[in-house]
Order: structure tokens, then sequence, then C-alpha cells
């Protein structure tokens, strides 16, 4: 049986071969096929890592023999002979995996130089000191990166050299017998580190030089990166061997980088550097300063004509823009690589929609080239990336964009402080809903507590604030109004700096750039609009926010909160009495008083979404988050019973003693062990209908006022947390007596529809059941997380999951992106058996899910209708949704 | 088109009819089919009743009609005629139900009087007292319930004759001119009240009696009554017409009811008793003191053969013990009614064996015969039922039996007082484990707050002890050690008793009734292990339990909780001081210390179980469960600030400070929002594996230890929580490892699994993933209810879970009986998913359901291969799992 083709010539590989022949390698034969001057050589693949791995470091069967007759047909192509002493060939030798890794073994240059073939190169370019640079460069290359000696050994002995030819001397100030003597010491230290005698043999340093490529696969950073990056350990790497060129044989000769158009603005316009007389790593190690490229026209100009019609040539090929190695030699160009020019958000866009206007690519590879969480980037202000900024400490990136503030304790003062001008970083421990008023003028918030899905995480990235969240590392002491971390402590009015999109604290102030929704992006979304099948829809709770939503392309409200509404200041007394009441009729007098108020609100809502549907969710939490807080009283009252005990006690104490028990006493009696899993949602609509029926009442009597202004409005009323069919139809029949009541009084139909949540598994396990009467669901994937997984998601981030996402244990946090195994296959059976029973039923997905891209994927395939998300993730989730129908397409071809 | 058929003559129905007839209806019919001397007379049908009602209250077409012809038949074979003044026909008129229902109209007898009738009668009887007495018993009962006055207003007329003569003169002493005269009375106050005559006609009579039973299924309390037993609203009532005799016509007369056999112990001997001279309510009434039914033989010795040749005939052709009442007129016998006897537990259980044993009923029979929550009585104390008790209160039944003792206030007294051999009952506004010491001393618990699920009902469910929890009408007053309740107040001290099985808790003591373990009740349960598929385990953390657990007839452990015996006295310090640990290794230096005490407590264990399977549980819930309690931590830490802060603090309490902070900062870095969904189970042993490690290496250590002295041993190791594959995944590795080792140095093997505890929805929509590592899954269902219904088990019942099912959105407790729908869609899910993958995985479930009937019927049929339950359910456990099988035979036919 012959051997399995372990190696191929660039002649016979191309650019689809990059699984087999990792990314340089594919490129390489790419061009070589395009007829582009590529030094001759060739490439093994990664299926023999893969088998040298398995096989205990063992090359396989017939890999070596196939090394050797390439090299034979490189020899013939280069017209050189590899150890040869006369014409000798020197190849480089680089590592190509199917995506870039650092971690992994890289270069080496000039190997096929020992004392012999060293002696022929001299004679055959007459520079001994060009030949004894590149046989120094080999030795410490290859010391280093093969044999594994420490590199410091080698610098040492450098800068000693260096060192007798004065304080600022440098590489080129040594001459070439001192070069000769520093490569006699690396061997010398190579062979004291490592017990082996340097290799003379070419064929000995080739085949060790491709063991530590293929070693170097399963070296533990690389191995960590791949963890960390979820790329799989069984991919390997490729090892090209290239004929060496030299951009340092004089001037005219010279090496470069290039892109075909500018990566940080996508202007189209040749970019990059080059040095005359320069190896390339001189070009990347910053020791001379290179020149712009343009200026090669000047200094080379028919390599650079040459150049030109290669970068046209190269990104009308690839129909991308290309990031190109290059090198000439003694005049004559050699390309050494291209691959697909990464670049910055702006830039993506920028190329994309040139690229459609001129006809390389269709709208729907441009909306294919877009990482959208990349293209969050643009959406939010950030930190100048060449600032320096002094970290303090980092936490989790609960909220993108940045901002700068002084540091504040309290929502009180942040609020005071906020409506003065003053741009304040709200930092506590964690927040609560009494804290939003303070949130709501702070530049950012910051909290020691609380995971990703915490309550000041889902607050900022509704209102587009940046949030560090769970920064374990700070110590929080709001009764000083500081915190401290790493050693160091920031006072209240101290100012600070976080970036959202990192989880950075950094102290004092930093420059930051603007965000803009610029006419590219406009059309990039438009060309996403265009392409995809989902609906996206807005999570908004106020007018600013539906019409904030309806400007970034929102089609409709899926998640308007109600009880948000109930923190306002001038309302949460009124609510709070409400909640406190004695009797129903006395509970009434409060929730007539509340009405008014969140009909305006749901009003400026509808107005702002004329024409569009606007899903507004009835109270659902636990009422006990409306009242003071448990701990707080208790310290009060036990300081206050104290003071008593003690005989020091004034009858105002006595007083607010006697408030403080009563107010205790009723914080107590609905108090829960497990308040996510208690009485809330529609459990509380049951228990206490009057909240709901207002509620309801509000909602009709907003739809119809505005509905007689001419405003086209669509109320969709939402009610949670539903687990049973018989909550949902006790509870549904009452409102819609309730609604039906309103209209007859206003005198004007409206729209409407009722549905429910499903954020409880037994909803998704009974949908057919309970799309008997609902006519839409809104999945609320946080709470169907919670539940699915058992997860809190108050604790579970800080206390194990992270660890859990770091150990492996989980692929990914499931409140970020959505576990498409557990909590999808209750969204699969929802979707098919409430669709079973009610074809035209209306499904989305209201959780923070609906704006993270891998999410919306899987929404699209469920065959929700739309996704909703904060409005500052709109565009994201515009250009996800497109993703998401192109993929589908792809598969279905 | 005739009209439906809705009369039937006795003679036309059977016993199948019930549905049709009634209960009453198909009784007296299959008794005149088998010759039985039942008095003329005729049904109308259930259906008749229920298009009463749905027509506006208008009998069917055809419905008089055919009552009129079976009247005409029915005075044929009396040999009377209905109305006539000659040989006037008299019936009771009587609602039957398919089962009996109190709330609903029940008996009109005599119907068919007025003055004509009453004259002829006394022209045949040659008896006016009798006649008057009939007549004015007539116009009083259908006064009352047909046309419905107040009864009260005939009482009164009633006593002022009879105080005529005398202060105790009875309905005797009366004459039978006062009699006409009242029967005027009569008929005059139900003109006044209703606007009415009294109608003479004996049709018109019957039409208005068969509309008033017909009115009585829907009138409110019947309409209660079936909501709170679950019984259909559409069933409807049959009435009964039915000629009259008398029992009441001399001493040759008499009336009696009976029972086949004792229905309180089941003894196969007549059981009743009768009156001479009597009619039937005078029997229920105990205006005379009834006759034991054997002395029938002297008074009438040819009515009590023929009796006693009916009874024997009735027993044998229903297969079951009989209620009967019969009427003797003039020496003739007659059968008014019979149904299958109600009867104790005891006598049920032997009544079902001794049927077997006599060849009259089969074994699979049997089983069917007995309600196992009844038999569930006579596995605990309980009070003896003919005690007066003074019920102070109410609460749920949260584990069965009853208990008298002093109240106390505390576990550490309870302990104390318990350990001096005194009866205490412990009452907690709830309880944690910190109060389990003084549980395993009282003779009962008892709770303000918490659900049938709460840490007391499990606990004191698992240790066989009363409970009654959740009883909201206690106001408990810690400090001053007492509760009250109603407006009286109970003190450390005072005796109270309490029923598990009713809820009630009562002031002072009560009789009480041992429970036993009868020769019948073995007897039965070997009936039913003969034919149940499920095993039946049990649930038992100490070697005491699993002990008793086998002596019920547990076949295995399903259930052992290791962190029960964390809490014992003199180890809860070496936990916390382990949870407090700065490092692993100052950890580990407790977990040594707490080694050879779980292994000592596991060896125990497997003793007990030498030959069966042993399911042990790693460390479930959080660990700031074993510290103490954040609430009281604060408020001491807040006085003593508060002393400090005035100027009065000791150097005693400086140092109690620093502790307490530092304890209370531990605290609050471990305290969650959501502690069921937090860091437990699994997730606590991924964090901190050196707990489960220790754990594991006891069980194996004890398992070789005692395999050593010939015990056969089957330890499973279950792993809680799992809610992903790859958290069992490195788990069970890294636990087997453990496992081998430790075998490895004891030089034995034993027979081992390991598996998990399914109890988030994830791990059963995952099974097939996690079968690949799991050995058996273990059903946790009480936290797989918890999370599929997002219902928190310690808040929900009290806040909103038991109003749920009182306003019929639950069909029940889902804590208490599975829901079958959500939470049994996920296990049959699971167990398909799981066994594809693994053919031979074991499976079962350890929630508090294994122990509820209808819940082991839902396992039988999931294909489950045990239940475990607590150690004194099992023999209930046994006969449910019987009956499942029966119930799936009986379908499968």
């Amino acid at each position: 049986m012959a051997a399995k083709q372990w190696v191929y010539m660039f002649e016979e590989g191309n650019a689809q071969m990059r699984n087999l022949l990792g990314g340089k390698g594919a490129g390489l034969a790419e061009m070589s096929n395009a007829g582009l001057p590529v030094p001759p050589g060739f490439t093994i693949t990664t299926e023999a890592c893969i088998a040298y791995s398995d096989s205990g470091e063992q090359f396989p069967d017939g890999m070596w023999e196939q090394t050797l007759a390439a090299l034979k047909q490189t020899e013939q192509q280069a017209g050189k002979k590899f150890g040869d002493a006369e014409n000798p060939l020197l190849v480089s030798v680089r590592s190509g995996a199917r995506m870039s890794m650092p971690g992994m073994m890289d270069t080496v240059l000039n190997l096929g130089l020992n004392d012999d073939t060293a002696a022929g190169m001299i004679k055959l370019t007459d520079n001994p000191r060009f030949v004894y640079d590149a046989y120094r460069r080999f030795v410490q290359m290859f010391g280093k990166v093969v044999m594994d000696v420490d590199g410091d050994l080698f610098e040492r002995v450098l800068d000693e050299y260096k060192d007798r030819h004065g304080p600022n001397a440098s590489d080129t100030d040594l001459t070439t017998e001192e070069l000769q003597e520093i490569t006699a010491r690396f061997k010398e230290i190579a062979r004291e580190e490592t017990g082996q005698t340097f290799p003379e043999d070419p064929y000995d340093q080739l085949r060790m030089a491709i063991g530590a490529v293929f070693g170097s696969w399963n070296r533990k950073r690389a191995v960590d990166y791949r963890n960390f990056h979820n790329i799989p350990h069984d991919l390997g790497t490729a090892v090209n061997i290239v004929t060496m060129v030299y951009g340092n044989m004089g001037f005219d000769s010279g090496t470069g980088v290039a892109f075909t158009r500018n990566p940080a603005t996508g202007e189209k316009r040749l970019y990059g550097e080059y040095l005359l007389n320069a190896q390339g790593e001189d070009v990347v190690a910053g020791i001379r300063t290179p020149h712009k490229i343009s200026e090669l026209q000047n200094d080379l100009p028919t390599a650079f004509g040459q150049f030109l019609d290669i970068c046209q040539l190269l990104e009308t090929h690839y129909r991308d823009v290309q990031d190109m190695e290059f090198t000439i030699e003694r005049g004559k160009l050699w390309m050494l690589q291209t691959r697909a020019g990464k670049r910055t958000a702006q830039a993506a866009v920028k190329i994309a929609v040139d690229m459609v206007n001129e006809g390389l690519i269709t709208k729907e590879e441009a909306i294919q080239r877009i990482d959208p969480l990349q293209m969050d980037q643009l959406l939010h202000r950030r930190i100048d990336p060449t600032a320096k900024v002094d970290v303090l400490a980092k936490g989790l990136n609960a909220s993108p964009g940045a901002a700068s503030g002084k540091a504040v304790f309290d929502a009180d003062r942040a609020e005071e402080l906020g409506k003065q001008g003053e741009s304040v970083i709200l930092v506590r421990p964690e927040t609560n809903p009494d804290d939003v008023h303070g949130m709501l003028q702070a530049a950012g918030i910051l909290t020691a507590r609380g995971g990703a899905t915490s309550h000041a995480a889902v607050v900022a990235r509704g209102l587009g604030k940046p949030c560090v969240a769970g920064c374990e590392a700070l110590k929080v002491d709001l009764e000083a109004r500081q915190f401290t971390a790493d050693g160091r402590t920031v006072r209240e009015g101290d100012i600070i700096s976080i970036n959202g999109s990192t989880g950075e604290v950094i102290m004092g102030e930093v420059p930051m750039i603007e965000p803009e929704m610029t006419d590219e992006l406009r059309q990039l979304l438009s060309f996403a609009d265009d392409i995809r099948r989902l609906g996206i829809w807005a999570n908004a709770d106020y007018p600013r926010d539906a019409q904030r939503a309806r400007d970034f392309g929102a089609e409709g409200i899926g998640l308007c909160r109600t009880e948000h509404m109930f923190f306002e200041e001038e309302r949460l007394p009124i609510v709070q009495h409400m909640i406190l009441a004695d009797n129903d009729d006395e509970r009434q007098l409060d929730l007539d008083k509340l009405l008014p108020m969140q009909r305006g609100d749901f009003e400026g809502i509808f107005r702002a979404m004329d024409g569009l549907p606007v899903i507004i969710r009835l109270i659902d939490p636990p009422l006990h988050e409306f009242l003071p807080s448990h701990d707080e009283l208790l310290v009060r009252i036990t300081e206050l019973r104290t003071r008593r005990e003690l005989g020091q006690f004034s009858a105002a104490e006595e007083a607010e003693l006697a408030e403080k028990e009563s107010l205790l006493k009723a914080v107590e009696s609905m108090r829960e062990s497990n308040p996510m899993l208690g009485l809330r949602g529609i459990r509380l609509g049951i228990t206490m209908p009057g909240i709901i029926k207002m509620q309801v009442r509000a909602i009709f009597q907003a739809a119809c006022r505005v509905a007689a202004d001419g405003v086209d409005v669509h109320p969709e009323v939402m009610i949670p947390l539903t687990g049973h069919v018989n909550e949902i139809k006790v509870t549904q029949i009452e409102l819609e007596e309730v609604a039906k009541k309103v209209m007859a009084e206003e005198g004007r139909e409206v729209d409407y529809k009722f549905g429910t949540m499903i954020e409880i598994p037994r909803a998704a396990l009974t949908a057919g059941e309970i799309a008997e009467y609902a006519q839409f669901f809104s999945f609320g994937t946080n709470d169907l997380t919670q539940t699915c997984f058992g997860y809190s998601r108050d604790d579970a981030e800080g206390k194990f999951l992270l660890k859990y996402v770091e150990d492996g244990i989980l692929p990914a946090n499931p409140f970020q992106t959505l576990d498409t195994i557990g909590v999808g296959r209750l969204i699969n059976i929802c979707v098919q058996e409430g669709r079973a029973v009610r074809p035209d039923l209306e499904v989305g997905i209201c959780g923070e899910h609906g704006g993270d891209p891998a999410s919306i994927a899987f929404c699209h395939e469920a065959g929700l209708n739309y996704v909703s998300c904060s409005p500052f993730r709109v565009p994201i989730a515009r250009l996800a949704a497109a993703q998401a129908a192109l993929g589908e397409a792809a598969r279905d071809r």
C-alpha cells in the first residue's frame, strides 16, 4: 500500500485546502498557482502533525521520505542544493495552523547553514558579514525554539559584544569576526544547555525543526489558548518549508508588509510599510523606522509596480482585503504570505459596503464578513485603544461602552451630582431596584457582586450605559464611602473609569472615542434587513427608550416592564402604601392613584411606537422588592432596642421603633427563602388581582386615548411566569373583561392581544394547553435558563458559573449564550406544540439572549417570529438575524 | 321519536347501572332481581336530573308521563292506589347519587298523605295515632325539605305540645288529637312562610318532591362538597320512589340497620341494631336505645332467619361487606337498601384478607379494596376517634400520627427534656437543620410556617414522628417562650397534642391508640409483593432507620443523606471549622477528623442492609446551612456595636464582637439570594472537592471492612444536582479513582455503582448524555418539581400554593402528588433516553412522592425500577405498587 500523501508542493495545493495545509500553506499554494512569484517550497500537512502526536512523537510512515523528495524538487526549482557547500539552498521552516494561534513555534530562518554552507554562501554573495549575521540568527533561533534553550542566554552574549562598541551600539555595529565568534559561542551554549552538539547536518536541522513545530501544538500555552477559545485539539498544524530569499542583500533589496486597504479606517488605498536592505523581522522589531509603502515607488519603482498589480490581483482573487508579506531580493519581488487582513469594526463595515458597491462581493457576503460582537464596539463610547491606562481591578464586562467620572456610593448622591451635570460612576456592592434613579443619572455602574445578568447588568444594558459587574476584588465600604482594590483606596469624588467591554476598572480619567452610526453601517444594516427573516424588537420601559429602539430599527417592543415605573420617586410611597394596605378597599385607593401615572407611561410608549406592536408585561417582581431592606430594618430596630435597654431612648426614637417594627413585620411576612421561585408574576396577579387589573385598565385607557389622536396602537398584554394553563385561563378571562369594559367606556376598539411569557419549564412542556388561551408566547430565557439549569442568576455567576466556563464544564455562560441543548429543547418543544394548537401563534424571545448572535441564530432555526433585545443591541441583532438566515440557506443548498 | 327512558322499575335495573340509577337505585334494583323482598318502586335517572338542571328546571319531555306509568305499575305490585281514599299507596321519595353526598335533599317519607288518604289509612290500620304521627311527619319533612321552610318553626310547635305533658315528655306522649292539631298547624306554617297552600293532591306532592331532589343537586352545600372532593358537577342524582312499609305498626314490626361484618374490627359476624315498633329514622335519631341485631332472633325469629339468609346472599352476591337497611312490617321483612359498608382501616385489611382466605375474592381484589392512604392510619399512633378534643388551630397534616407533650420552643430544651424521658412537642416558627437534635428527642413537631415539604415536614416523616406544619394561626413568641392562637396562650411546659394526620393542634392531653402491624396486614402486603413490579426502597440516614425500613419490607436504601450526619452535636464544630478553613491543607485536617465518623455511619447502614443495595448521596446542601444564622449574628453584632457606641462595652464583649464580625463576614460571603438554586450538590463538589472525596473514601472503607466480616455490601454513590453531563463526567472519574484506590488499600473489591440524582430539568432533558456516565438515575422529585414549576418548596405552600389547590388552579399540591403532565413528562423523557443509551440503567425515585400512591402509580407506568420512601410509608408503597400493576393489567385487557 502506498503511504498517504503527507507532503504537498506549493503547486499541488490551493486555497480550499486550508484544513490540510494550514492558512499559510494554502495561501502560498494559491499564490504559486496564480503565477505569482513565491519562493519554491512545500507544506507538510496538519494530518502529519496529528499522526505525530498520536504515535508518541514519531513521524508517520513515509513522511520523511516524501519530505526529502519535495526538497529535491525545491532544489531543482531554486537551482540550489540543500547542504551543498558550493550553492547551498537555505530554507525557512514555519508553522501554519488553520487559524493563527499564539503559543506555537513560529519560524526558523536560514535553516541549512553550517560552517561549510556558510563558506559557500560567502563565496556566492561575496558578503561575509551578511552570511555570518544570518548564521548567528539561525543558531540563535534554532537554539531557542527547536532546542528549547533559554533565549536570555543568547541575548546576554550579544549584549556583551555590543557593549564593546559603546553604550548605545546596535547589531549593525558588530563586525564580521565578532558575528563569527558569537555564532560559535551560541553553539557552545546550546551544547552546554542541552548536552547535545548543535546539529551541523542540514538534514538533522530540518528533521528537528519539523518535530519542534509538531511538538509545539501540544505545548501548554497552545493547549491553554485552544481551551480558552474553544478550538478543537485535533486540528494540528502544518509545516511550511520555503526557500530563503533575502531583503538584506543591499539597497536593491528590501522587505515589507502591506494591506490592500486601510485596516483601521477601511479606506481603499494600499496601506503598509517597508525597509530597504532588511529582513522581515527587522520591520516588526522596530530597529529602524520603516517607510510608508507608497514611498517604495521612488525607491524601487519596478518592484513596486509589480507589487501593486499583485495586490489588485490578490484582492480580486480572494475578494477580500489582503494582508501580505513580501521581500525584494536584488530587485526581484517575492511574495511570502497573503491572508485576509484583520481590521477594526469600522473598517470591516466600510470595506464590506464598499466591496458591494464595487461589485466585488454580494450583499450576502458583506453581511457574513462582519462579526456582530465586533460591531457592538461601534455603538458605544470606548476607551481610546492607544491610551495608557492604570488598571485597578477586573470584573465582568456586563454592559459595553466606557465612562469616566467621580466615584459615588449611593443612588441619591449619584442622582444629585448627575443632575448637576457631573459625570459619576455609581459604585455599589450590588444594585437593586431602589438604585435605579441613581443609575439613570450615572455615566456608568460598577458593582462588586452579581453576574452578567444581575440587576445592575440588566438595567445598565437596557439604559445603554457601561457596567462592570461582579468585580470581586473591590472591597466596598459604604459607611466610609470608599472602596479598596489592589491595596489602593478610591474615595467618593475620586475619578475612575470603567470599560464595560473588557470589565476593567481604571484609575483616573482616560481618553474616549465617541460612537457613530455611519452611512456605511446604515447601508450594511439595510442589506441585513433584506435578508433576515426574524423580526427585531426591543425591550424598552420608557418612551425615550422606545424612541431610541425605533431609531435603531426596532420593529416593535417585545418587553415593556411595568414595575420599573413603580420605583419612580413620587410613586414608590404610594406603591408601598398599597402593598401594606390592610384590606382591598384601602388598596384600591392607592391603585386609583397609580392608574393615571401608568396610563401616562403607556401613552408615551404607544405614541413612540405608532404602527408597531408593544408588548407590556404585567407586574412581575415579588412585592417585598418595593419595601425597605429587611437587614437594614433589623439593624436599626436592634440599635433602638439596645438603646432602650440601656435607658438611652428618646420619645422620637420610641416612635421610630414602633413604626420600624411594624414595617419589619410586614417585610418578614413577605420574605421568602428563594424569592426567584416565589410569589411573583402571575402568582401575585392571582393572589392580589387589583394590581394587574389596574395595569390593564391603564393600558387600554392609554391605547384608546392615543388612538383617538390618530396613533395606530397595537397593545399586547403579557402575563408573566405562567406554569399551568389554569393560571393564564383564569387571569386572561378576567383581564380581557377589564379590557373590553375600558374600550366600551372609551367608545373605541383597539387591536390587542393577550399572551404569556414562557419562563418556567412546565410552561414549555405544556405549551399546547397554554396556547389554547395565549395569542403569543415570549420566551423569558433568563428565567427559563435559571429554572432549566437550577441556577440562581443572582448568585451562580459569582459562586461557580464562571469557574464552570473556565474549566470547560460549560461551553459558555448560559445566561449570555442560550444553551441550545437543554433550554433550546424546551423552546423547540414549546414552539412546535404551541403552533400545533394555534398556527398563528406569535413567538418571540425577550430575555438577555435576544441580543446575542449565537442565540439569535438558534431563534432563527427554532422558527421564532422575532427577537427582542435592548435598544443598543438592535443593530447587532439585525445583522445576526441576517447571518442566521444565510447560514440556514447555505446548509439547505 | 319515542321519548328517552327516564324511569326504570326496580325490575328493569341492576347493580351495573349505578351511573344511571344512582347507588341506592342500583342496589334496590339488584336486590329486586335477586328475588329479595324489596317494596315495589322505581327510579328516575340521573340523566333526568341533568336534563332538569340544563333546561332551567323543567322535567324533560316524557319523564312525568313515564313516572305516572311506573307509579301505576307500582300500584299494581303493591295492591294499593296512589291518592286513593280507600286503599292508598304511600311512597318515600329518596335521592340517590352515584356516590353518597351530604348537602343534598335526602328523603321524604309517607308521601301521598292528605286528609282523605289519612282517613283511608285509619280505616285500613285501625290505628289513628300511627296515621296522624305519619301525617305529621310527612308535613314536617315535606315542608322543610321540599317547601324550604325553616325546620325550627315546626320544632317549636312540637315542643309547645310536648311541654303540656311535662318537662321530659317525648313524641310518644302526644295524643292522636294533638298530632292532628299539629299537622294542621304545620300546614298553616308552610302556607304562611311560602305563600302557598300545602299541596293536598298526592300528584302535586310527588312532582314537587322530585323537583326538590333534582334542585338539591345544585344547592350551594352540594356544589361546595363536590368542589372540595373533586366530584364532577355533571353526574346528577337519581330519585327513588318506593312503596312505604312500616316498622311502627306494633311489636310484630320493626326496623334496623346492619353490616354483614363488623366495620370497626372486620370480625366476621353480623353487626347492627334494630328497634321494634319504630320507623327507620328513630334508630338513627337515638330517641330510644336500639338493640343489638343478634337479639332480633328472640323478638322475631322468622324474620331474623330470613334476614340472615339475605345477608349471606348479598355478601356472596356483591363479594363485599354490605351495609343494609331493613324494615319488618307486621312480621314481613322488607329490604330498603344495601351498599358496600364503610369500614375502618383495620377492618378493611382484615375483611380483605379473610375474604381471600374464604375464597370469596382473589388476592388481586383484596389489594384493590384497600385505600393505601387509609392504611397509613394503621402504622401510626393515633388519637382515639371517640375522644372529645379541644382544637386550638389547624395546620398542614405534614407527617401522620399523633403525640401529646409539653410545648417547648427550642431544640436544646427539647433535647434536654426528651433525654430526661419527658414527652415534648417542639414548637418553632419553622425548623432548620440546627433543630434536628431537638426533633430527634421530641414526640412531635409543630411549626407556624412551611409546607408539606418544609424541613420540619420532611425530617418528621423521615423520623416517623407526627408533625403539623405551616399552622399560620399560631403566633410564636420565642423570647417569651409561648405561642398564642385563637386568643389563647400556650406557655412552655403546657401540655398540647398534635394530630399529624389531620393537622389539628389540640389543648391538653388526649387518649391515643397504638399502631400495630397485624398478621392480616402482613398477609395483605405479601399478596401485594406477589403482584407488584416496582421495587420498594426506603430513604434512611441512620442504621436504626435502615433496620426499620427493612422490617417494613424495604428492598434497598434509595437515599441516604450524608449531610444529616454533619449536624450531629460533636461533629458540627468540626464541620464549621472545615468550612471556614483558610486553605485546602487546613480544610483537609478537618476532613480527616470527619472521615472515621462518616465511615462508622456507613458501616452501620451496610450491616443493616446486608445483601441489599444502599444509595448514598454525597453532600447536597449549601455550606452556609452549617453555619450560624445570618440574622442572629447581625442582631448580636448590632447590639454590641450600639453598646460600644454608648460606652457600655466590656472586654469580653469586645472579643465577642470581633469573633462574631468575622463569622458574619464568612456567612455573608456564602449567602445567596436563592440558595435552592445556588452553590450546592455537585456544584459544591466541584468547587470544593475535598469533602466528597472524603465521603467516597469513607463509603468504600466502610464497604470493604464490613465485607471483610462477611456482609454482602452494594454501595451506590449518588451525585446530587447534576445539570450538565460534564459535571458528572469530571466528578465521577475523580471519585471512581478514589474508590479504586481505597479498595486497593483495603485489598478487597466490592460491587458498586456510581450514578446521579435527576432533579434539574436540564438533567432530564439531556439524560442520554448523562447516562453515558451514570449507572443509575434517581429522581429527586421534590427539587424537580421546584424547578419544573419554578416553585420554592420553602415558600410556595404558605404563600400561594394551597390557595391554588383550593381554587382549583392546580388539581393537587404537586409536592405531595406528582404532576404527571409537566414533571412526569420530564421523567418519561429521561427514562426513555437514558435507557436508550444504557439499557440496564437502574431508575428510581427518592423524592417525597415515593410514598404517595398516585405518584407510585405513575412511577410504575413510567417503568421505574423502584420507588424509595420514608420507612413508615414502605407498607403503603408496597400496596400502592401492587394496585398500580393491577390497574395496568386491567387496562391492557
